[in-house]
């Protein structure tokens, strides 16, 4: 750490008492490194993630959702290897020093990181064109880690929530559609803001992670849509899967909204939706249900069979060729 | 992580077998998260450090010596908490696929990795204005966790080496100095391209850092230059500190390119020396210099007076004011 982005950090991120009041940080923010203790029985899960301006964010995204979203990214890896969170770390580059949007930067992210109890234990702060990364780390019995290899075929593949909103909301605010005469009522608006908070202010799916450990036999987060995410499950496992594509659950936003020509695209090419997607062996689906609740909704089967096919409620696959979001194809 | 950024980080980064061969390594690149086995009787330490181009290094830096140092900044951090390297997670934005860049950079970093037995285990890689991110994680027993509170009045400031070549460096490339007569002769030539080795390839103090475990009373790297970071001990320790100016160790060519009216300020302001500043306690210096070498040479003593004084070779206070490097000042 430098000098001076020290004491932006202290002063902006800084949360005193809250680290002192975990166990496991034996020194948090203001050293050389901080200092994590071990926790028995348990293995650290970390991750990394960056999120670079005009990309993952627009311009005019407020500092708020974006401190939020930065950590919220990271805390979805977490959730997706089923960890607790226990600390992150903050590195931020910035263009210029502005204290109002650090200050909403800051509130955004400690929003989050008070919810799911993680504790910020140091960074580096440097000028340059605005870049978020953050660093979280949890723990996890190391045997009941969702890895991404274990799918079998049979499995169930589930997803925790709706799909599609993040992207649709990106669509909306492009023309040519013409919005006004979709918001022109009360309600129209209240799901089109209900939309971009799934854009701005994602959950990360912390919960049904750890409730999933030890019994999703294969696990994953959607980031870059169900598509690109899933082959990651596919390549590592060594199967292939088919997904039911009418199955895919749509929010009341994203029913109201959706032209029904690009639910597919939108659904499992968008991205940022930030739900986990899991297979679960047949004879624990129950339990996997009981444990997770009504968010917990299967689209498809593993095959032995390589290969992803989206199928119609015919069961006849679809002849599409869909993509994850690729961060190098601009 | 994303699609295919992570095709990108296997392909050049992933050095298959040496992740696997490490014990402490339960998942390396490859998942949401990559897990990590305690080790019995160690916290780990945690830092994490962004290099951003044009600011942290020239545009015209080989990508190769980017690549060490992105990696030799952090090593440092954990150098100066008395840290054993275990992993790292890099988090890379670049402005474009460049396939020889990628190769030298990655080259560059292995290099270091191989040498300090540091393991990726992680990253994510986005595009964007080039930005380089690391986060290193080290074991350290945590009462021998070398910390910067803890100085007390009496100790000696030692540091592991010579100070000031990193910043001759970039003076030295910088006109109206005419370099061309200077180095008009091979040994002055190998003088020159030593310090700008200095500049590119610093070596971070590992085996220092661990060899002065339980012995130095606190400790930090020196990486914005000695004001600067010795502020941070003195801050953290409630302390003052008299340097002594004249024993500030010189390279060999920091002695024969420096103008002598510059010495102060090249040696405690210029930054990225990546040397420690350790306080020793008087009963324990000839321990660690035993345990160290030649490389550790007393600079100063703490006070109990607070603030930092330079003094001449007669003792006298000088009357100058050295601020450390700011990334925020521009």
């Amino acid at each position: 750490m430098h000098i001076n982005e020290f004491d932006l950090i202290r002063q902006y991120f800084d949360q005193p008492g809250l680290a002192d009041a975990a166990d496991s940080i034996a020194l948090g923010i203001g050293d050389d490194c901080a200092l994590l203790r071990p926790i028995a029985g348990h293995v650290a899960a970390i991750t990394t993630d960056t999120l670079v301006a005009g990309r993952h964010f627009s311009a005019d995204t407020p500092a708020h959702a974006i401190g939020w979203k930065s950590l919220a990214v990271s805390l979805s890896d977490l959730a997706a290897i089923g960890a607790t969170p226990q600390a992150f770390l903050l590195a931020l580059t910035l263009p210029e020093f502005n204290a109002s949007w650090l200050a909403d930067f800051a509130a955004g992210l400690h929003a989050l990181s008070n919810e799911t109890s993680i504790h910020l234990i140091g960074g580096d702060t440097t000028r340059g064109p605005l870049t978020i990364n953050i660093t979280a780390i949890g723990q996890v019995p190391e045997m009941q880690a969702l890895r991404r290899a274990g799918a079998k075929p049979g499995d169930f593949v589930c997803v925790t929530g709706a799909l599609g909103d993040a992207a649709l909301a990106l669509r909306l605010t492009k023309p040519p559609l013409s919005l006004a005469d979709d918001l022109s009522d009360a309600s129209s608006f209240a799901l089109y803001e209900s939309l971009q908070k799934r854009l701005d202010y994602p959950t990360p799916r912390l919960a049904e992670g750890i409730r999933l450990r030890g019994i999703a036999s294969a696990a994953i987060d959607l980031s870059d849509g169900l598509a690109g995410d899933l082959r990651h499950i596919l390549d590592a496992s060594n199967v292939g899967v088919e997904i039911n594509v009418d199955d895919l659950p749509m929010s009341p936003a994203f029913e109201w909204f959706h032209d029904h020509r690009q639910r597919l695209q939108l659904q499992a090419s968008g991205g940022d939706d930030y739900e986990l997607c899991v297979c679960i062996p047949p004879q624990r689906l129950a339990e996997a249900q009981a444990a997770v609740g009504h968010l917990l909704k299967p689209v498809g089967r593993i095959t032995a069979r390589t290969g992803l096919r989206w199928l119609d409620h015919n069961g006849a696959v679809l002849n599409v060729e869909l993509k994850g979001y690729d961060h190098f194809r601009s």
